[in-house]
């Protein structure tokens, strides 16, 4: 039943399915009861995550692993009005070069360097559902493969903004001190790789903490971590721990804090913890309190815990495509969405600020995205205007206030890197806020 | 991490502590970021179930193993009116004998034979949530412990009388044959225990399968069917099966069909896979769209599933204690609820019209249970006009449409016998049911 976890295409460029063939229900997955044999998903053998299998599995991981809500509460659902746009499907643009690349994933990319319409860019995506809204109204929206409106996706490291969004908004009360030790809240981090990293720099995936995020390295912590968190099933020798409690406590040091940009899952699960010993609230509670229960959402989110009830912060989230794009048009309207200030001004506007760019272009990311730099779990172009939020197989979001343009979209690709899909999901963006700015 | 099943304190009456002594929030646990590592729960060690950390394993179950919704769709909430009762508390009834009991199980119940308040019962049935509605208005309404009215509490086998009203409803719409046997449909079960079994004794328990759920048995099949979904955590040398359709097609006869009422959660199974195999729907799809999305719900339930997504019909369900009222309110009105024909009279008629009374004075629980019968799921007393659902360690549903009374009880018992609880629970809701009607 075990298996070892399987390394994405990104590795194996080759042996991927294209869209069309990977399609869900093409393939048949989980039809029938009981579904055949071979078109079963399963989380022991690691089906619900890995590809082709993903493209069933990312939109039914809550059937596979425990989860808490993050309730809507009881008002009515906010109105998205819509005025859909047909000639979106026909916007053009050209695949970006994606210059932080291994040779094997710039191969991989079929189309690199060419001219793709949006409509197209929906099968290079492996795109399973996405509205874009512009001026506040669905000017698009479409569900593929096994994705209806009320399916909630996992989110894979979009999740890692809402803690990052929630640590800022308690920054901004006064409850947190950003510049101060994690181990003064968190004295379990002292003797940790944690223990001399400010609450700043743990936002800002800048700690010198040793973990690896490499996903073409089968020895790279992060798949460790997927069985700390139960997201995929323990390996026969796995020796614990158990529960992101301990595992963090376990981290060691490898470098300085504060020197360069390093994307790590484990900075953002102390940040979760950060929000629970502070507010005394699980992280669903208070995502609950403080934003989901305010955007009169269609649906509960879910949050998937491990087995001491630890939210998984670095990925655990799953939602509606709508709710998630009134999450993100709530950040383009300066925090305030559905007759209320859900986020005070001052908190949206030191995300849109960004994070230091040096420290930005220090990192793995860097060389891919000039002009872009991160904070608290946000990506923030200054320039632009824009931030973002993405997760591993291409989930992402997309806000450009000036532009009046939100983009909620989640995907089911054989290629876990952003890297790889920024390639095809940035210009694409850029050709749809063109095209819908200059049609005014 | 592994433990052997506990058998809770039937077996050992000695061994539990009073509510009061068990109160959740009294206990401690879950408490802090981490918990103590004395005062966590955990799925792993059993102690989301078994006694005294039930107290708040079963309100937050949905923590602890992979579900799906069954989702309440997007309509507003239904009113349910409030008209308060403040004198039901000192209500009093005589806690009666219940005759079928083991020597040790009458011991254990302490106040067995004397006088207790309606107030005092919620203590002696170690309530949770409790709700009471007169003429479709609220009248009473308690939360305890660590419930709050949005608390999804697990209902244990209360789950059963939703497959079974299901089931009523295809073969009222001519779906599906109650005559035919069951592997007409489910030809996976032809050389099984259930091959010759027909639909009817499969939702009534009649059938001769054999399957023990002897609680105070650590060897009862129970407790190896408890780790085949999963509710359980798989011993040291569990051989499978590893889900509900192998395990059902694995089962054998011990004796006749249609002889005697024998509870058997293995039967729920089998209706719950024939839902799905005549809709082509999941049970929680089938679920929402005949029942939960129309009774105004106020969240969406949970259905636990099992590594094959199988939901576990035997006991699988966790809800608001107000929607499940809901519910029990439209089995009152005749089916009717939210200004809406829910479920068609004839079926609600039909399982107010019971089952074979003689049948089910053969079973284990005749004795104890004058008057009543089974059909589809339901306890029914057809003299009365009595519908109850029951779950293990007290949950509980009572419907008396002559007396306009519905009650949605939880609770975390250490006594997992609905038999013993029974004995505190008959009596106190006729009192109840006795003075709201003299009242008008």
């Amino acid at each position: 039943m075990m298996v070892q976890p399987r390394v994405a295409a990104h590795a194996q460029p080759a042996a991927h399915l294209s869209a069309a063939d990977s399609d869900p229900v093409k393939m048949g997955w989980m039809v029938g009861f009981p579904p055949p044999p071979d078109k079963r998903i399963r989380w022991a053998d690691g089906s619900h995550f890995n590809p082709p299998s993903n493209r069933w599995g990312l939109s039914h991981f809550h059937q596979f692993l425990p989860h808490v809500s993050i309730r809507r509460g009881d008002g009515p659902v906010s109105e998205l009005p819509r005025a859909e746009r047909k000639d979106i499907d026909a916007v053009t643009f050209k695949i970006a070069s994606p210059v932080d690349l291994s040779e094997a994933a710039k191969e991989a990319i079929a189309l690199f360097g060419t001219t793709i319409s949006w409509a197209q860019s929906l099968d290079a995506n492996y795109t399973d559902s996405i509205v874009v809204l512009h001026r506040g109204r669905i000017v698009y929206e479409r569900y593929r493969g096994v994705t209806r409106p009320e399916t909630q996706h996992f989110l894979m490291s979009v999740t890692k903004s809402l803690p990052g969004l929630l640590a800022e908004i308690l920054i901004d009360e006064g409850s947190m001190d950003e510049k101060a030790p994690v181990s003064r809240y968190l004295p379990e981090l002292k003797n940790s790789g944690f223990g001399d990293a400010t609450v700043r720099q743990v936002l800002d995936h800048v700690t010198g903490v040793k973990y690896s995020d490499a996903f073409d390295d089968p020895n790279a912590d992060i798949w460790h971590y997927a069985q700390v968190i139960g997201v995929l099933p323990r390996q026969p020798g796995f020796a614990g721990p158990d529960n992101l409690y301990d595992y963090l406590a376990s981290l060691k040091k490898e470098g300085e804090h504060g020197k360069a940009f390093g994307y790590k899952d484990v900075n953002t699960d102390v940040a979760g913890w950060l929000l629970k010993r502070i507010t005394g609230q699980t992280c669903a509670e208070l995502a609950s309190e403080r934003l989901w229960s305010k955007l009169g959402a269609e649906r509960d989110a879910y949050w998937v815990v491990d087995s001491a009830g630890f939210e998984i912060c670095g990925a655990g989230i799953g939602t509606t495509v709508r709710d998630l794009a009134r999450w993100g048009e709530t950040m383009r309207l300066g925090g305030r969405f559905n007759g209320q200030q859900i986020v005070s001004k001052a908190v949206v506007e030191k995300i849109f600020a960004g994070g230091d760019p040096d420290i930005f272009a220090k990192g793995h990311y860097g060389p891919g995205l000039p002009g872009w730099s991160y904070r608290s779990y946000f990506w923030v172009h200054p320039a632009e205007g824009v931030i973002m939020w993405k997760g591993l197989f291409g989930q992402g979001m997309y806000v450009n206030p000036r532009a009046e343009v939100v983009i909620a979209r989640n995907c089911s690709h054989w290629n876990p890197s952003n890297s790889a899909l920024d390639a095809t999901s940035l210009p694409a963006y850029a050709a749809v806020v063109d095209h819908l700015t200059k049609a005014k």
